[in-house]
């Protein structure tokens, strides 16, 4: 077989996105279906990590067992918060990503295969802050798992940005912007992990941290966002 | 830095919300979203609650064990009703609400977070009813999580008629009956965690009472619902 | 205070469609969400019954150990099935019916509910015909909350049609048609689990024949569904 | 009874589909439906995958604890990729399909009852990975789970395109193209779970590459999915 002919079978073998058809009606709505398919990770992982959250087995004292769990609360609402703010930031990307190609949707999907793993980040470290034992590579596994969350947030924007996928309403300055907080986000957890093994006291508080400052209003900020209605 | 340029950095570093730019497109949607991804929290949670019935394990005698898990049937009808309840009055609260900002943003995810905590209290009311201990704590946590989330919906309302994102067709006369509903459903929940801190069997009437209350149809009620179809 | 009074008191504390205000547009789209949240828990309790088959605890023998689990597997099928055969048929049901006022939201909440248990009668079945014990309470349990779901849809039709709520496109023969393969489904499912309680397998086996009855082609059928694209 | 009103007695006590009624408004979102539903049992089973990772119960070292778990990493991973690829091919399929017919739906829940099965075959993976006992069973049983998988996958595609199902947009060789990818797909996991049963890290190798051939760019492809935005 020529090169040619194995391109034509690789085209024909391979997924969504390898041909362009001319006819846009049937993948025009492909961003869209990303963003909900993502959205319903986002919901169900969030959701998922209350299973993580054990009752007291020990009957004789409840009042005593449920505080005892506050490692689990902790982790419970550290982790729900983070997820929420993943998936607010996943629109403001998709909203200034114009076309999704084959390596959007592939590194969308390992933002989403990580995503997806934070409860079990979150168990470890609940389980090691009742232990006490380990605590320090429980905290630096729990903040490489936000960090990688992190680090293919990046890809995606960065792939997207350099293969000219972005809107054409978004100039150079606001894609850099955006580019520039997603980094720090990225700098930010990697300090936390860092941190938490040496210190995971420091590292939960760096982590947290992250999470309040990204969610906390700003003083003076006005300007709410229109809604379609 | 000056306090300006700082003002520039945090609004760089922030996430949705943070700049009024003047692209409507790209955030507009805000409230659908929001509503979209927390239906999906209120569907995947209460379907989670199925969870926590676990199967008899004594195999010599099922009917008698299906008989003897009377309290997870009745933790997971109460909690299912109540979701149910409080997703429908979700609905009514966001057709009210013209747009979201950062902090409605942030305390719909804090109502979301409690919400999703649910499937654990009824657990742990569960289990404290089939022991037969320590149900006084039980009934008061599962009261106080009900009455925690009462609270972020009444904080959503309070702020967002506050600040003025209710839509222009709303009249302040309506605004205060909403907000006197919801705050009524906060007194009640909290009457009921305090009365099971104290008689469990009275916190849980009044809890499910409650539920019966808003659900049940009004006697001579008409005009019902009209559909978009 | 006088009963005009109190009226008036219920209307402002109870929920939705408590209301009938003048305003189309922020009750519109009631059966639309009403429709879409049911999907998602029909979607997720599905997708739930899966967690109910643990993996071969006993090493030495993995394919003898999942040969073992075909009670989980025959549970699982039938269970699937027959969500998806209720998800269909909700579909239906709610093409026809027009307007949602508050009592049809409490019968698909109710409705709702008990297909949500459906995993756990999955695994109670699951667990009796692997132990050998207790399988006619099993099966007739299983049964039982089959015919459950059938009732809350039936009640969720009949109240609709007598109550004005259908589509006026819908003649009087339809809405009979449609009510009586409801009924049938209501009478073959009681008749399964009152079997059940006599001969385990025999009401395993009409549980079952309901499923391949509904899901099966029909011969000589056409006119396939037409698609909005 | 004549045979003709045996027939009419079934498309009265049938489900959706049986009839051709004149009101196309009741049954034409139909694929669309189905897409959506497909959708959230594709979400939610990725999602799911992860509770099959359970936290190391030795608190000794933590550190060797969260290494030997690679097997559940690994079939979570190799899992995850894959119900993506299903998920993509599923909406390339779909854009195809015009109408579904009442054997379409039921092709289409035998797929979804097999996906929803891989969160338990990924759990068969990865213990007997874990426990070096039977692996050769558990890779065939993995390999095959996703074999039917691409079996039902075929099916829908088959029927659907035999039976003239297909938007009319759509060429013969194209329809050819697509069976021809789906084929092949097929046989290559066929390949991975008879390998599996020999040599069960070939196996795994085998249906790994899989997941890379499909997600991994196409040197020099170009062509981006044109967004509807």
């Amino acid at each position: 077989m020529t090169a040619r002919r194995w391109g034509r079978w690789f085209a024909l073998v391979r997924g969504p996105g390898a041909s362009a058809d001319g006819d846009p009606s049937s993948t025009a709505r492909d961003t869209g279906r990303l963003e909900a398919i993502s959205d319903g990770v986002f919901a169900i992982t969030t959701t998922l990590l209350v299973l993580e959250i054990r009752p007291p087995t020990d009957d004789s004292n409840l009042l005593q067992g449920l505080i005892a769990l506050w490692p689990s609360y902790l982790a419970y609402a550290v982790s729900f918060l983070f997820i929420g703010q993943v998936w607010a930031n996943h629109h403001v990307m998709f909203d200034h990503i114009r076309v999704a190609d084959r390596v959007v949707l592939l590194l969308n999907t390992l933002l989403l295969m990580v995503v997806a793993l934070l409860p079990f980040a979150a168990s470890v470290l609940a389980g090691a802050l009742r232990s006490g034992h380990d605590q320090r590579t429980a905290v630096a596994f729990y903040g490489i798992a936000f960090d990688v969350t992190a680090l293919t947030f990046n890809a995606v924007w960065q792939y997207a940005s350099r293969q000219g996928l972005l809107t054409e309403g978004l100039d150079a300055a606001s894609a850099t912007a955006i580019a520039r907080r997603f980094q720090v986000a990225l700098a930010w957890l990697s300090i936390g992990a860092l941190l938490g093994a040496v210190l995971p006291v420091l590292g939960v508080v760096v982590i947290a941290a992250f999470n309040a400052y990204y969610w906390l209003p700003i003083r003076g900020e006005s300007a709410p966002v229109r809604s379609a209605r």
